[in-house]
């Protein structure tokens, strides 16, 4: 599977804000699920807490738990994309900067981090992790601006990637995103606190109405003065990463303008004017081809069953002592109905093909289960091209459309007929709007450090 | 919600009997979600681990782990339901029993259990636990039969109620089903090895072949003379719990000989036909209701949408500091979308309504997201008494259905219209085979103790 | 080295009693450092906490921690003498007891423990741990007796060996001792409240008056109606374990009338009148050997001087990684004091010398750091023979006095010379009070299961 | 209780750097409660490992455990001064220094930290701690030079204070003692391996050989190329820590060239020669005062007996619930043996007399057992000003030697006659080698932050 890359949370002048945030975090769990932290400004100073595995771990224990008041808050989930997921890793981290406190929460990637890394610690710099939103705090601090928005400008125009940041002081939250707008973070208003969120279903959930997003380039500061928005200059054109709407957003979001849940209808409708096949059912792989899949069977008229039931207990650690091939991590996750299955003629709709590997395993389970015929419909283009931008694709070489054609997938995962959706159809009028990298390999930023 | 009751897994004759018992469990983790257990019998003696909670925090310290090679194991997930889910009420059960060692797994409720109790005192016999699990033990050792079989089926002509148990020795498994049959326990045959499972999606799981249920009233001996199968004489007719293919039993699970997938498709459909309704859209109450609600909308030809997402990270024991009333767990569980909701009408379909608190909160969430019309649709009869044979149903006053009417609970719950199915069209000609206590309040066991 | 074999404190009349039976077991902890457990009944039920290791442990995660207030209590601290530590061996046991719970806390060994388990077994008794203690209350339950106390009587009229038992019911506390006495158990008196502890050290700290020991083969019952007292008939004299003196109980604690501290200054002068050496300084092996190496330096006329430095943070568990011989386990307990030892004749302590390998060790460390000469006393006769009324000693042949005469062993040790307290001067005129067994071979109790 | 300050230890060229740096901390315990840290060099990288709370906390889960082979080390114990002892602070550090990592582990304080700080940040570094250790990073780090043993000079030239420093690098073992040598630092020699320790006793328990102290104002760097030691130009006079000798290290060690059993003996002598007193017996303050109190009483020619007994199992962080004020922490630490005390003028000894609480609790306690007569004798000055260099003694007005006289202390602690040991007698012919601040108010260096 593809992995998320972390998800962001914020909250400026509630007495709940630590509260606030860690039922924020709640509803963006999906983007991250190695571990978690929170921090928040109370009266007494700063209130930390950061643990590896799922926010539900907080309780595990049985003890009774709660957050002290505090006046502003951020969070993080977060996916490892390197290393082991060690506390000391997770975000948000805290640093002494100047005589105060900086905690930052970072969704995303930098893409020149090794040529900064080596200039910095030419002069001196002592760097306390291998991550690279440490960079993005040297370079804040070593700008020699007289204030921290300065200091944040310094950096953006520095570091080059894809960034959604919170930054949280005693004083204030800034909240930034990078020139390109690869990541989402969306702006909502509660009673009189201002939220951000990488989702807009962590806003809802909370009764919050949803103002807007950060603006790509764009950095809004929340203090006692009120909601203040600065702008880089900005000449490029915004990339928004297309695959948020594909497949990481959860379906009742809003990201950068885009409802997701509409996005994965329409490419589901597209798929099926394009692709329809001759068959008795039409399957999702759940979820993430549900909604495509409910709509492509609307579209082609055939009905849709629940052919595969999902199990939502096989977390990413469990264990496989002497694990037999037929027991694989697919099995678990997937248990098929056989008397919806059996004799019949099946669509199976995903939202992506990555490997190959999964589909191809699930592809057998559906035929042991006695499907007559098999017709993948994909309601995304071939994935070709890795990304650097803040999502964990594959090298190249592991992704099975930049090495086989067409007919050749269809074998390895053994079908009766394959279909994607074409890119003209998945991006349509919007095309300058998204950065579309992993299909066509048009990166927005140049790579040179891979 | 209404709570499981466990669930039972058992393997004779493979050296991977402990791994294959715990990859089993995972697939019954359904039925129980408090805490899980394994004994196997290894070339050293008895292997055993217990914990609170899911089964993936075997693995959770990150520390690798391995089972032992064993001969023979049994395993059980649970809800507790009643006391604290603490280790010490964790099965299977492990007893001294005359020179060697007794394991039980059980997943029932006996109905005459203090007053066996009662009896058993008086005699000295010395209790380690309140679960009514114990009894059936000492009935056994204290039943002075030379083997071990005539103890069990001495325990079994005195205890009343509902039971699958499995009971493993150094040299057998014994399967015991009571003579109503009230919880399921399914047969299967992998490699050699014979494989008990309160359901069958645990045997398609691990390629095992479905052999037949346990039948109501038998014992079935696996030892190393093979399979042996005993009968207590039986004048009831069988009556399987309706409530496991209404909501319990997994999809893609056969039970006692039913297809629940089926089972659920042909309750929506026969809704569609007695209920219809005018609306725009069907939408189902993830994931219990999906099943009715997509054969209701091809049944009435109107489309079924994603209205609700729902989310699998709220465990049952999360913390909630400073929750507002518009936070519930509901609200948690359920992101509505906006886009599909707003200014439609719509047909909700979920499988039962118990208290009504949960459907009325979602209801309130469903309006707020914009719905013009929402239309109440419950693919199984009123609920209106308590069950003594295994099934957490809340007590009679808690039931919405006992003490309001159909009118009023449609102004409770504040909806349009609403549906149930009626019992005659659930149960159809199958009428003799179920045990329907908790809506006609005809119960097959008398119950003298409540 | 020798362990112990358990501590037992209750506490009767205080809403305290919680509060106190912890306390009270901390100055119980050198009698069992492996698990401790407490028992408490409170307005609400039973209050149990258990857990393996000492009992710091219980604030180790650093929440706060308090026990409900509770008018009874009983506590126990154990080494583990068979199977491993696991919690479900941890004392107090609690069972369902006719309409009511009954905790015990046991210390000692029942030496007719398989004969009485076979009987039992075959009259239908179901186990529930492979501990003696549970024998017990199976026998207390089968009695019959109208009442718990004849049913304790009926318990002690049938079991041999060593024991002092606690027994904690809603009502009650029972105190009970085995009619030969071997183990101590004392009782005191706080603010109203009766206490037992297995050592005076304990009703000293609590402030509490020390009243009298429980008298061998007698039975207290503190309850609503005040202390009352039963005795079992009993021909045999009272057999009070000697090792309990010379190693086992705390110094500053007083058992069975005996003054501990005392007992061993007045071996350690013994030792000194009749095995006197020529030597610079005496040093003792601490703390064991401090009492009588202070006291027989006072009689010889030679400067004490700490010689060994004992660390306390060596626990029993600590791990070994490629650990080279010279870095044993006595290495790390004491460290060497060179300029104490270098160049003097040392005249070196120890209260007794079990396997002798630890001595060996000890006295090559001391040789290494310079020691000319090296006189061994040891302030108890050569020990011979195993015990079964619940001391871990070694089996015969272990022990280095069962099979090596004094010359051998001093040449095994390698010292300049070694002598031994004779039986007879330890004992003194108390000769029928102790037992001996260990020294002399002469049970008090036939012992046929070994 | 006056807590210590870090305990650190390093091997060099040794495969089992990692557990000799186990076992050697084992012995450097007692300078360090709350925490513990290792790292080491691999073949595949750094290995570290930090715990909170005792080295024997390392294999409680009961996994088995070792350490990877590793050719370099260091290791660190430690008392928190400041905050919680959260892992976050424990040490050592590890940063990403150049191209690659460094290591670091303190024993010691900067005293002017603060304004090191301030001009730092000014700089824009970034901190991530609040330890005074982090500055001694960032100035190497900043120094610019072309090597690290530059960068070390560098940093020394700069930092005030106390401070003993192991570095580690992927070839090096750096060891660092400030000018005046507050901290103490001892090299030795085991197989080829070059080990580094706070105290020797941890190598007298290795077996290694004791070569020297590292110099004050010395760097000894340890690499592929030797032992090579460089020297910072030093004008002022060495100044040990003399608490170090009366209360901190060991006393089987030998600290800065003093040995500290020796030191210790001598102050008992001193004072029994200064202050006689006529009693029965006289008795120790375990373990802090017995070698004085041995010393003293064959100086005056008064039996030495053991009055109190201390407990072992009474760790830092113990819970006390509803805790009377007669249970106190002394009670629980100190037993009385009343047969010993009971009617008898006592001389108590001990090392140093800090708050006076503990002493008046400790003299009531022996009161209430029954002494006839106390006389209070400590062998050290009064302690009358606070340590900047390290050592975590109480605030001027918390020390009672500060604001009452001797005959007021006499008073507050009850007792029938006190004396100490005046600081000429204590220092001898030493006067110029040790500072003596918290006695003489004399600071070798100027104090500017508190």
């Amino acid at each position: 599977m593809i992995k998320h890359n972390c998800g962001i949370f914020g909250v400026y002048n509630s007495y709940r804000a630590l509260d606030l945030t860690y039922y924020g975090l709640f509803q963006l769990q999906h983007r991250g699920e190695e571990g978690f932290g929170v921090v928040g400004v109370t009266d007494t100073g700063i209130f930390e807490r950061k643990s590896e595995g799922l926010l539900s771990e907080l309780t595990k224990n049985g003890y009774a738990f709660s957050f002290p008041s505090s006046r502003a808050a951020i969070g993080h989930v977060r996916y490892s994309t390197t290393g082991s997921p060690s506390t000391a890793n997770l975000q948000p981290f805290i640093v002494q900067f100047r005589n105060d406190f900086l905690a930052i929460a970072h969704n995303g990637n930098f893409v020149n981090y090794k040529r900064l890394k080596e200039k910095l610690v030419k002069k001196g710099t002592v760097f306390h992790s291998t991550t690279d939103t440490e960079i993005f705090l040297h370079l804040v601090a070593q700008s020699m601006e007289s204030d921290l928005l300065a200091g944040i400008m310094y950096a953006m125009s520095i570091v080059e990637g894809a960034y959604s940041i919170l930054l949280l002081t005693k004083d204030a939250i800034y909240a930034v995103r990078d020139p390109y707008g690869f990541r989402p973070l969306e702006m909502g208003e509660l009673e009189g606190a201002i939220i951000f969120s990488s989702e807009t279903c962590a806003l809802s959930f909370l009764g919050a109405n949803h103002i807007r997003p950060v603006k790509p380039g764009e950095i809004i500061r929340v203090s006692r003065s009120g909601v203040d928005s600065f702008k880089l200059e900005n000449k490029n054109p915004a990339r928004f990463c297309i695959f948020e709407l594909i497949y990481f957003a959860r379906p009742d979001s809003i990201v950068d303008g885009f409802n997701v849940y509409e996005f994965r209808k329409k490419s589901g409708m597209m798929l099926g004017k394009l692709a329809p096949a001759t068959a008795d059912i039409v399957v999702a792989v759940p979820d993430s081809g549900s909604i495509a899949a409910i709509a492509y069977a609307q579209t082609v008229g055939i009905p849709f069953e629940i052919g595969l039931v999902r199990s939502y207990y096989v977390g990413r650690s469990f264990i496989k002592p002497r694990l037999h091939e037929r027991e694989s991590d697919v099995v678990f996750k997937y248990g098929p109905v056989n008397s919806v299955i059996k004799g019949k003629r099946i669509v199976l709709v995903d939202d992506s093909l990555v490997r190959g590997t999964t589909s191809r395993r699930l592809i057998e389970i559906i035929r042991t289960a006695g499907a007559k015929e098999i017709h993948m419909r994909v309601a995304s283009p071939p994935l070709k091209y890795p990304c650097f931008y803040g999502i964990d694709i594959p090298t190249r070489h592991e992704l099975i459309a930049s090495s086989l054609d067409l007919n050749e997938i269809k074998g390895f995962i053994n079908v009766d007929s394959l279909s994607y959706l074409p890119l003209e159809y998945l991006i349509n009028s919007d095309e300058n709007r998204f950065c579309t990298a992993c299909f066509s390999g048009e990166y927005p930023i140049e790579v040179r450090e891979k």
